[in-house]
């Protein structure tokens, strides 16, 4: 029997250094030319000018009579009625004016318009209740948009208004960093696929399945590398099969101390492991590597540590390398609804039910803490950081978490 | 020429009563069931309960030895080791111990394990630094999901821990809502493509491309039904070629009271108008008709309008249509960063940047609320709800807004 370790040789690291850690190597990924209309949820690899004014020629911003200010309060002869898609042929001469739709171009020799609500219709004879000034209810040239002017910035990620804003300026293509495909790997003899008879004992593979949703969530790209049982050379084979397609590898289990943990060695003996114990729970065994420049995560096999890990260190790592301009989830104060109990040893990032009630932010945890419950995730839409000690925080106590997921009030 | 109608005939209905007479409509669509793997972001169409209890047999919640409690402090002999996927063929007598992996099924004899961290082990011994009690660091039967409790409830939108507690459980189908299809038609002899060249004073069709993005973020599945130029045939002919193969039906612009706004009319024949008009800004002109049991909106031609419009009324309902048991985004209040001007005529949903700062959410306008200046909602994150009003807000005051995307901090 190989002898069984008692301690790690890795040094522990805070939260704060493993993440300074991994982002220092989650650079942006290279950019690529994309279908504008087709890239939502991608993040932007170059800003954006506008190659034109919006509006290009003055039009009419609501529905009325295009006319002349200085005819003043004088009846106008009604000569025709012009569209926002019609031709704007009409030259209009002092003492007339011509119905306009919202949005036609203003036709020349006009220089305001008036709502219809303002005006009375008789006979071919436009009345108007109020002067008006050269410009009012006119929609100027550049308005909305000058030409030259940045519309957009890089890091942004694109959304329905983002694709509106191209979508006017005509804008059909655009630079966006390269999606990361991230390779996953569940390891371990006891592991069976969710789909497949399981031996009393066995355990089914639920955190690839979960992580491949995390992944396409976090907006990367996922494979998956299957499992791969607890063999030192079908590992290392599986490992380099996945680096040889994907930007990222995630491995999931065989980073504790147990005699079948392989993984870490294994990172060890194929590129640089940056650190391989975090002051954290849950997911203290959690492994940094980089490997021929791609980035390695080796998350713990309890299926709690596993997502908790995912989003408080690989997450922000797959967000800037598609160049996001804010990878980080939002972090909140949140006042205790009931007492919450720290870890002795380490911080922890407690599962939590964040809701907006009364002007400020509550939480209650979502029930026991245990790393394999993966209840503890359900409905969770935050992670409360508890320092570590031995003093119950009491209700009322405030502590900061992560929001991940939408409020709820 | 057509007369040019001075009022609108629909009366206009308040923010609250649009979303009441829309949301009576939004009914959940049939289910189907689908591959669970793969159903990230859809919504449970019923409750899951667990097949079975687990863990389904004791477990090691550590590396360590498995033994029995009441053998005290003495030394134990080791008799082998376990690993989470390996045989566990070994009956521990009284005074044996055996390694064993985090995972693994405690041995039958064993009552309780001790982790590595606590132990010493020299020439086949064990010695133990405290006593245990029986179930001491034993992960027991049922201790994270009990068989026959429910798991999931129908209403649950899944996210990556839903999918690995299907997983943990050999749940590959589940039953989800059917997304909504929905249909967008733009319509305006001003309106381009904005790939094809745009004449003078004509504008490129954002809204539907915005609106296609803004119907997949929400979960539906968009489909283009293209440009219908202001002809009542063309219009009639592509409103029922969309609701041919769509649950909802958008349509962009064509709503005011031009001579060319055809759209009012036309879902009056064929079906049932709800509503005309909402007393809002922008998109005073939002109309929602039902044709054949399917939900059509008819959203105001210009970009914000049509986006804001969106968010507040046809989100939550493709939301409701997919069963989301929060169909609503979150509303919170926010304090002004800056003064806010009201509306003299109507409530107004301004487009705000929301920050969590110091304990509280500040909100910033994203420059002029010109309707046509879609530039408005770039970078936006909420929507400050603006009672129509003749006096300013001064900074510090606080209102109430929608949350419409990530919190910044």
């Amino acid at each position: 029997m190989a002898e069984m370790l008692r301690e790690s040789p890795y040094p522990m690291v805070s939260i704060a250094e493993a993440t300074a850690t991994i982002m220092a190597q989650a650079r942006p990924l290279a950019s690529e030319e994309i279908e504008a209309f087709s890239a939502l949820g991608r993040v932007l690899a170059g800003d954006i000018t506008s190659p034109e004014d919006i509006p290009d020629v003055p039009k009419s911003a609501m529905d009325g009579y295009a006319l002349r200010a200085a005819d003043g309060l004088t009846p106008r002869r009604v000569v025709g009625e012009l569209t926002a898609g019609g031709a704007a042929a009409v030259m209009l001469a002092p003492g007339e004016a011509t119905r306009i739709m919202t949005g036609a171009p203003l036709p020349p020799g006009a220089d305001a318009m008036i709502p219809v609500e303002l005006t009375t219709e008789r006979d071919g004879m436009l009345y108007i209740q109020r002067e008006l000034q050269p410009g009012d209810y006119v929609h100027v040239v550049g308005q909305d948009v000058r030409r030259g002017q940045t519309v957009l910035t890089a890091g942004t990620t694109i959304g329905a208004a983002e694709i509106g804003i191209l979508a006017t300026l005509g804008i059909t293509r655009i630079p966006v960093y390269r999606q990361p495909r991230v390779a996953i790997l569940a390891t371990g003899d006891e592991v069976v696929e969710p789909g497949s008879p399981r031996p009393a004992g066995a355990v089914r593979d639920s955190n690839r399945y979960a992580l491949m949703a995390a992944v396409r969530e976090a907006g990367g790209i996922p494979i998956s590398l299957g499992i791969a049982r607890d063999d030192r050379d079908v590992q290392r084979q599986a490992i380099l099969h996945g680096l040889d397609q994907a930007d990222v590898l995630i491995t999931s289990g065989g980073v504790s101390m147990g005699t079948r943990d392989l993984i870490k060695p294994l990172l060890a003996e194929l590129g640089t492991v940056h650190f391989g114990r975090i002051a954290f729970k849950p997911g203290k065994p959690t492994t940094f590597a980089t490997i021929g420049g791609k980035l390695v995560f080796g998350l713990p096999g309890y299926p709690v540590s596993s997502l908790v890990s995912f989003e408080v260190f690989v997450r922000p790592a797959l967000r800037a390398l598609q160049g996001d301009a804010s990878p980080f989830r939002p972090q909140i104060e949140v006042t205790l609804a009931e007492p919450v109990r720290p870890s002795p040893d380490r911080p922890e990032y407690q599962r939590i039910i964040v809701r907006y009630q009364e002007g400020r932010f509550t939480a209650v945890t979502t029930g026991s803490q245990s790393s394999s419950r993966l209840l503890s995730l359900r409905g969770a839409n935050g992670l409360l950081l508890v320092p570590a000690g031995d003093t119950v925080y009491p209700a009322g106590s405030t502590l900061p978490a992560l929001l991940t997921g939408p409020l709820i009030v």
